[in-house]
């Protein structure tokens, strides 16, 4: 896990404070990323991303992905778990893995007792970079820019921390003109 | 959870004793059903269906889904589970709802460290009635003239059994023929 940087916004507090994790689940790379919400404004407190090996059997990695996303809940400690949904995919083959993913996701979230929120892309787009039509690389900017992370920041990581910071402009009003500067 | 009458069937012995735990994943019903094979023959060891509120967070039905598996696992102690793949679906919406709670299954699987094994709806059916094309009530038929199970089986349940049956007959050679009487 990666640390970031203190990013000193000027929250308007109308939110309260808390800590959420985004996470972007794929089978072969789940990016998450902490972001904590504060009156002083947001500050990154870890990233990464997890990639279980694709030599073994399709439910080890289930189970790595989970097992790593118990750990990620423990260490960050999130109010809130942030993720992004997915409404159309290029097959249904495809979203059935996904679909595998996504639920060992929540069932991590589930045991921890934390809510979950759910994003789309376009949403996570929109509020980060004010385009539904950003690339991945357009995000990617946004989120060094904002958060700046120390590390190398891969783009599976800076998805979740898109997503993270999707859901804080989502439940600070406000906050949104913020990221635009 | 049901338990089934006993079945004695001249099992070959080829592939030894073993418990398998067959599960039929679904987001409103999700049925599992135990079958011990000896060389005596197989037993019906118990089944049943899990139906998680309908007004809980589908976070909140994923957790009970898990939860209740790993009490099933715990119960049978199965060597082995058998789980029913889907290939096509009608939707990437419903794939990936699906993938959702085969996700959860999976992962109780490999937390009890069972092995899982994967059947198609279309190798279920011709093992258990001997046509691709047959109904649920056909296998519902075929799975009480076979296992002679006490009490009120579900198609959900039936169908559990379906896939731990067609895992039996696709490990042990001759069990096939056998069912068919």
């Amino acid at each position: 896990m990666k640390s970031c940087q203190n990013w000193e916004g000027n929250g308007n507090g109308r939110a309260g404070a808390f800590v959420v994790v985004g996470i972007d689940p794929g089978s072969i790379a789940t990016g998450y990323g902490s972001i904590r919400r504060t009156n002083a404004g947001i500050e990154c407190l870890g990233f990464g991303c997890i990639r279980p090996s694709q030599q073994s059997p399709f439910t080890a990695r289930l189970e790595e992905i989970y097992d790593r996303l118990v750990e990620v809940i423990d260490t960050f400690r999130p109010d809130r778990v942030a993720v992004e949904t997915i409404f159309h995919s290029r097959s249904a083959r495809a979203a059935l893995i996904m679909g595998h993913v996504r639920g060992v996701v929540l069932l991590a979230a589930a045991k921890a007792g934390v809510q979950v929120f759910e994003y789309t892309p376009l949403e996570v787009k929109l509020s980060v970079v004010g385009s539904g039509a950003a690339s991945k690389k357009q995000v990617q900017f946004m989120i060094q820019r904002i958060l700046s992370p120390s590390g190398r920041l891969s783009s599976d990581a800076s998805d979740a921390l898109a997503i993270a910071l999707c859901h804080i402009n989502k439940t600070a009003r406000g906050s949104y003109e913020l990221l635009k500067r």
